[in-house]
């Protein structure tokens, strides 16, 4: 490599290193400002984001950026790269083509928007009342509609904005892929819907003091390795993850007193994020690559961790007796079988966010078609509330009496995110082709889960998934692991044994 | 005002506006190191903070700024510009002029050596081992001796240092003032060591819980007027108050269960800085100007919440059956008196940051006088130990028994902040003009802390130095309340008619 290159090479890390420091500033701002910032101090505070964020998109698109990237692009030079430089090029140089399409003056128009729409959306949710909504996101969707035109896509404009959030999956994989497990799941809910034997659960909802819940998920993240001394667990109304750095991955839960399971089961979920942040390779701190390499792969560890792991009855062989310590008496009459089907029950319900992991993907399924077809034109916005109720009569068997409980319910529209949602529904899939190869790989992985001895299992997900962060794509990922593509196969496999034997169907 | 000017002046303010975003985010990253963040990212965090921070000396001393200040400074135009706006320009200009003045490559090596130099202090503090500190102490003063040629100086080349921290105050203001302190606080000081009336103290060191203390300290706050929607109080091993911005103002205390005097003084003493700061006129947010005028007179902001309010009888009278509601048992044969005197015992002592508000002075006083002779050149760090105990002994009457309760005793010149220490005798010398003037205008001063209602005296001091910020310069701040410049008699005469009080003298 001649010494000009090795110079260019050196200023285009240190530019990018330089991105990654305020990304690490822009997160710990977001995660003060949920945990505990004064209320006062947040229109300022939004403002710093803005302002830091701004500098950010201008550093990916400078000229300056463009020239290390052009010199670094040239096929006799990338040859003489490091494997990681290279990558570092390739994501880099994707996100600056991108930016570079979009005029700063509109970009700036959309996120003013967006930012109204979301207190738009608030209040219309609050009041059922579509219409009030209905105006921003018509603006939203004629703003997406000319973004995937100026960036261009193949075959289906909503592919464009896929590749935001789940680089190498499209529609024509999605409408296969959704289709199959649409197929499956229908049938499998009305069964365990119309199921003589419905688990008792009354015994869940008992008073549970947040001290004591507190206490116990301390306990359970430590035996799920999550590294405390490389983050900390914290209070939020939504529980999240976030990386302020490769080593300080915090987490935040909610407590209920009235149902234990929201602050455990959301604990291990995002504990199962966390533990991605925490294992990505040391060698990729500082780049842009250290970072989860999908929504979807992101979400398939939340979900591994909550599944696989939390709603497993060899979790709760080794766990149920740690859990009766810190109740008052909540399951003195509860025997560990009643309590594995009352944690495991799962129906059509109205709310995406309080959903299980049987019905939950008929929920994204729905709004993948929805945002498909608006992207594309087929149907408009006033179409909506009428498109949504229907499919989820279709699909779930119950019809929300109002659009709050409806099309209103979720934040992601009014924040501009379409093309996000396949990617929860992708987590699940991943997470069962991974499960359905460690089986293989790791064939006493419930006697493990017996004995609290998650390492190997944590283990095998930092050496196949963790530690590559964005050194490759998700597909690419699942490929390595397992040999296949995506494969909805074994998460519908894993539904229909499991929830047969919890409702003995 | 022509079009080009106002452009100009909007460009301006953008871009210091930008400055005080990096500010805010700068301050975040520092109180989240402080009050909890994960160990293993700290080394990530510095990097980051050494980043923005690098950020932020470009953009002071950056073209653009230079061309801004260039046109804002014409005297043409200087009268067409708001009050606000000469102001910016002439702090922004005066630290243009001086960074202009410090290589960025000398400068970034002096942020490498003091970076060494605070942990070569840390161990060698220790293990009282003055000579592994000398080195990188002779070092920096070397490099100050350059710094204050290079930036420039009137008379004294301690003069340029001052500057930094106390702008208008000169060596020869501080030697007369310093001076006439020195005089009337030795005698004094041997008088009330010397008093056969010394108070009983042993029941301050009664176990007392931290969650009472905090509980406490939060009522006392409330009290003072602290906004604790514009701020939060956390616990931390050094109390401190953080600005993050002007309507987010964190303050944090420790907590001793063996003597709840360390929490409630340092909470009062901290919630002085934070009024000042969440007091400031609104029209200065996100100017340079939105900050504390100086570190003295922010000092002088502490120290009258700790001493003229915290200290006082009158305070104690309201709060002290609340104290006892906290307490268990604790205080349950000792009279308000007995308690008055207790919490206000002095006398010499060795290390500065346990210091009493009596011999305070004479601490600053002998650092005072060690930098400026070495500044000067007029003593080497290797005389250090031996200058040190020798003043030691003649002021305070009192010798340290090795380096670690002596010369070695404080962080600040492993930072190379030299300069900074006359601003904590300054504080009190401040409060006590301040003070001095309020017993003219609340003349019902102790009747209103005795009924608990702090509003006129927090009104006072924010109409007459918080809502100022940087618009007033500190002298201007004095001369402007008091009518007369700086004046040690308040304070010598307070202090002896407390002290001689408490100690039946």
């Amino acid at each position: 490599m001649d010494t000009n290159i090795k110079e260019i090479e050196q200023s285009f890390i240190n530019l990018v290193k330089k991105m990654s420091s305020y990304g690490e500033a822009i997160s710990l701002m977001f995660w003060d400002l949920r945990t505990g910032a004064p209320k006062k101090g947040v229109e300022q505070r939004s403002e710093t984001i803005g302002t830091l964020s701004s500098e950010v998109f201008n550093m990916s698109v400078s000229e300056e950026m463009g020239e290390y990237l052009q010199a670094l692009s040239a096929p006799e030079v990338q040859g003489e790269l490091s494997e990681i430089t290279r990558k570092m090029v390739e994501v880099s140089k994707k996100e600056f083509d991108k930016n570079k399409k979009i005029p700063a003056d509109e970009y700036k128009e959309f996120v003013i928007l967006t930012s109204k729409a979301e207190s738009a959306w608030e209040e219309a949710k609050e009041k059922a009342d579509f219409a009030n909504f209905a105006p921003y996101l018509e603006k939203i969707v004629a703003y997406l509609r000319k973004y995937v035109e100026r960036i261009g896509y193949e075959k289906h404009p909503y592919n464009a904005l896929l590749d935001d959030y789940e680089p190498g999956v499209t529609v024509d994989v999605l409408d296969r892929v959704f289709g199959e497990l649409r197929e499956k799941l229908v049938p499998l809910v009305k069964a365990v819907t119309e199921a003589p034997a419905q688990p008792k659960t009354d015994f869940l909802f008992t008073h549970f003091s947040k001290e004591k819940q507190k206490d116990f998920s301390l306990d359970i993240l430590k035996q799920l390795q999550y590294d405390f001394e490389a983050g900390r667990l914290d209070t939020t109304v939504h529980p999240f993850a976030a990386t302020i750095n490769r080593n300080d991955v915090r987490i935040t839960t909610k407590y209920d007193e009235k149902d234990f399971r929201t602050a455990i089961f959301g604990t291990i979920h995002e504990c199962g994020h966390a533990l991605y942040e925490q294992n990505i390779s040391v060698e990729l701190i500082g780049t842009p690559l250290c970072d989860g390499t999908s929504m979807g792969i992101h979400e398939s560890q939340s979900l591994f961790c909550e599944n696989f792991v939390g709603r497993t009855y060899s979790f709760w062989k080794k766990n149920y007796s740690l859990l009766k310590e810190y109740s008052a008496g909540q399951f003195d009459n509860v025997s560990l079988d009643e309590f594995y089907k009352a944690i495991n029950v799962a129906g059509p319900s109205l709310i995406r966010i309080e959903a299980d992991e049987m019905t939950y993907s008929l929920h994204i399924i729905l709004r993948y078609e929805i945002e498909k077809a608006l992207i594309n034109g087929d149907i408009e916005v006033k179409d909506l509330p009428q498109i949504w109720n229907d499919k989820m009569e279709e699909y779930l068997g119950v019809r929300p009496t109002h659009d709050g409980e409806g099309v209103l319910q979720d934040v992601h529209w009014s924040g501009g995110a379409l093309g996000y949602f396949p990617s929860y529904a992708l987590g699940y899939i991943y997470a069962s082709q991974l499960k359905n190869k460690m089986n293989e790989d790791i064939p006493n992985y419930d006697e493990l889960l017996e004995a609290g001895n998650f390492t190997p299992i944590k283990e095998w997900l930092t050496e196949n998934v963790h530690q590559y962060g964005k050194m490759k794509k998700p597909l690419e990922i699942i490929q390595d692991i397992t040999g296949e593509g995506l494969n909805p196969r074994y998460l519908v496999e894993y539904l229909e044994k499991k929830y047969k034997a919890v409702y003995e169907l």
